[in-house]
């Protein structure tokens, strides 16, 4: 985050998409006082929007919007999806930084897969393209990353609890249309099942690769991987939908190499930068997603230790899909390149 | 289930608690044409009660209401919470089978704890008193039972997706006036947290014997190891509640002794008593808790390796937390006893 009033370099910036994500990549950009000297809003067509209060002129997204765009974000979903794949690399040729949020090229090895807090360095060999790795998996390396420092991880098991926002309006929609029609018959038409009051284990096409997964889970096992520099990692994930709006979820089972018992591992996440620790269960103080929406940490509690095999622990680990999931961690992402001086800007 | 015109044996049934359970054990009993006598409703207080379209005299429990009962199912619920602690022993006194859906007596070395396609022949030890497992044990035992049997369980990694139905009538009710109430200041009354459109991962009061751990996961635990026989059995539970009325779910992650793949996993558990495999991913066919509200099956889907450790297999179960989970395992383990020749009737 930057201070007002401090002289320092500012940067062309286009936002490609103003689905869920966009629109909260453009306040987010404000709240945080990015050094933008100008934004251009992109989409499939032009029109006025208002977005957090501000009006903004949206265009047409083209090869020739990258030029002098010297940071451009991808949304990556809804309308957007696809963007990245059709103007992603033709705008790094223009000499745009590009931040994506789709999944498109997060393991193409040209791409470095970014949570600042975790693997920063992993920005310095970049060639123009950064991803932002998958909203779950944000939250669960944020999580681990800090305890796989102390301890090394040996193995993950993650059941997650995401909200409808990760899929984008229509199915927020759908979700208060269903709310509202308790006790009739409606449809499903965003997702395979209705969700309201509801949920299930189906988020992603499915795969060839991991017979029987969706590929939610084969993103959280592959990123997981990328992210934390082990090729191997076992990793093993159930992506559940559920009738919340906004925050995911995680019940994260994790045996380290090492000894580590649940107060240390308290000890080391409460000074960990972008976590809370939230852990007073005879208080019932743990976070809900109802509470974690809106805020830009990723919240942690039930440390406990699990006894069924060695050096395991139980965390629930619970984030804002759309800020630190998704556009702020994009956003983040460009901060840090700027503080490594890795985007030149004037 | 007994078919109508067989001439058996009957017998003076009671019903203890006509809270979510307890009407929901009135019907199942009606539904299966069990060979009742007599039902006899027991509660606090003198009242009528329609239940599923059929009017109780409900009568206040006292010592002397098991007088000729040879059936007493205590439905351990709400207003029924304590009713098994307080006439449970005493009727057992007076020779009356009493099981009991409470938790109180679970972990009683004296008390059969017991699912019948699971392990009915604990039943022949019984001393009167037999317990019901908790509504999310079950359904776990019964997904992994027949597992267990071929490749032997090593370790079990459980998160559940629990529906407020298992709290009783006020959690319903409570789900649906938050609902009602959307975008509007509700009040949590009947959980620690608002429940409509948020989730929370307690359950159940905090234990001193597992730091940390709620007791809904102790159960998990506890149970797991006394119905399948293996007081060591390695078990790590996380019991989270969701918006959802009936049915519960949960992504098990199950390791076992020796080699099992899905494939043959799927083949065990479609021959398996009480089970139905629903599993076409491509399909998205898969059990969600709306689909399997009222139906007396557990249903398994998501049947997949997990290559994170050897000999792994990820599940998804659900099964309906009032009926298999609570009201209809009770009326089954009465059953069984019937066909063990373990009550007798006139």
């Amino acid at each position: 985050m930057f201070q007002k009033g401090i002289t320092m370099k500012k940067f062309n910036v286009a936002v490609v998409g103003v689905g869920v994500v966009g629109t909260e990549m453009l306040k987010i950009l404000r709240e945080r006082n990015f050094p933008a000297r100008d934004i251009k809003v992109l989409a499939t067509r032009a029109r006025t929007e208002e977005i957090g209060g501000c009006q903004y002129q949206v265009e047409p997204t083209t090869v020739e919007s990258f030029e002098d765009v010297e940071i451009a974000f991808f949304a990556g979903t809804e309308g957007a999806k696809g963007a990245s794949r059709q103007f992603g690399w033709p705008a790094v040729e223009k000499g745009t930084i590009v931040i994506d949020n789709g999944d498109d090229y997060r393991l193409d090895p040209r791409v470095p897969l970014v949570i600042p807090e975790v693997n920063a360095e992993h920005l310095k060999k970049h060639q123009g393209f950064i991803s932002n790795p998958n909203c779950s998996t944000i939250q669960l390396a944020m999580a681990l990353a800090p305890l796989h420092r102390r301890a090394g991880i040996k193995r993950v098991i993650v059941s997650t609890y995401q909200s409808v926002s990760g899929t984008g309006r229509a199915a927020i929609e759908e979700l208060k249309a269903q709310t509202k029609a308790i006790g009739k018959e409606t449809k499903a038409e965003v997702y395979p099942h209705k969700i309201a009051f509801n949920l299930f284990p189906e988020i992603g096409s499915l795969t060839d690769e991991f017979p029987g997964y969706y590929r939610e889970e084969v993103k959280t096992i592959k990123e997981m991987r990328k992210i934390l520099g082990k090729p191997e990692l076992p990793v093993s994930a159930t992506c559940v939908r559920v009738p919340v709006f906004i925050s995911h979820a995680e019940a994260v089972n994790v045996q380290f190499e090492e000894e580590l018992s649940a107060g240390e591992a308290r000890d080391i996440l409460r000074v960990s930068p972008g976590l809370k620790v939230l852990d007073e269960p005879r208080k019932s103080l743990y976070p809900v997603p109802l509470e974690v929406a809106g805020k830009d940490d990723v919240y942690i509690g039930r440390i406990r230790e699990d006894h069924s095999a060695p050096h395991c622990l139980n965390l629930w680990v619970v984030g804002d899909n759309i800020r630190k999931g998704a556009a702020l961690n994009a956003v983040q992402i460009a901060e840090e390149m700027i503080k490594q001086g890795l985007i030149s800007g004037s």
